[in-house]
């Protein structure tokens, strides 16, 4: 705790407001940081899984119709746009703990100065989180359709369809071999 | 949540990482000045109590070569001195919750900080809490023993020695009224 020189006039109420005030500025800063990134993040997450399920009922749908190479092709760009998801699914999670993590800090800061009498700071730092959590809240509600969405399609865990597959490689095992534990 | 432009080559990563060190910045100002004024404030409180057990000490060992009009004057001076008490506990009760709250405010700021990837924030805003809380904690002990001994001595709670009290008054009261409930 470095010494800071009591200003003249100034009482401790005084010096303590004022610092809280600093606390409530930078926990809005935290907080507007913290809601940009998890924004973003939900964003992209949302678009990987909106990719994924159209990818995956082009696929479903036009399976009749595809070569085995053209099959094989789409399955790893699949593949390739579910591991998309898993990843921009954790970009999001890692932001929204971030996020949290701000309002819970904001929300202190916000009674800590109302309590050293830093009443303007407070309703700023309040109406500073209404913003956000109604913000996170509109792009919470996109993501739990798409989450719906990418649930209805089973677009994230369904199996190969190989009616185009050659085959060829798994015959080339011996029965005994595929069975061996 | 006002609209931030991103700067050219800062991820969101960057900008988190930016405002929680701002955070613990400012986190750290609002310790140092609730201790500041929580450390005062013990001062006076346990400057207060010195007073009062010594005064009152006083009055008990002198109260025998007192005329009524001295020990009336002193004892003038302990109630004013009582309410002294009073008044220093008072804000030093108001302090002490204010410092609490910047106490959890900085390590809820230093976790996120850590969290963020700011780790020398995290490390400044620990090393001033440390700091702070065995700075108060000093002061807190020096307080205690001033509470024992202002216990000890009876002088915040004890009733007025009257043996040099005139008593006039109270004769002339007859012993009926003062027996009505």
């Amino acid at each position: 705790v470095p010494f800071i020189q009591k200003p003249e006039n100034l009482s401790h109420e005084d010096l303590v407001r004022r610092a809280s005030s600093l606390v409530t500025d930078s926990t809005n800063t935290f907080v507007s940081q913290t809601t940009l990134a998890l924004l973003d993040s939900l964003t992209g997450y949302v678009k990987a899984i909106n990719s994924l399920v159209k990818l995956h009922k082009r696929y479903v749908d036009s399976i009749s119709k595809l070569s085995p190479v053209e099959e094989n092709a789409i399955w790893q760009v699949i593949l390739g746009q579910r591991q998309e998801v898993i990843d921009k699914r954790k970009d999001y999670k890692q932001f929204e703990s971030c996020w949290m993590t701000a309002i819970n800090l904001s929300k202190l800061a916000a009674d800590a100065a109302f309590n050293a009498g830093a009443d303007q700071a407070s309703v700023t730092a309040q109406s500073s989180l209404q913003v956000a959590q109604s913000q996170v809240e509109h792009f919470q509600q996109l993501m739990q359709e798409a989450e719906r969405d990418l649930k209805d399609s089973n677009a994230e865990n369904s199996e190969r369809l190989q009616n185009h597959s050659t085959g060829v490689e798994d015959e080339d095992i011996p029965d005994a071999y595929l069975r061996e534990d």
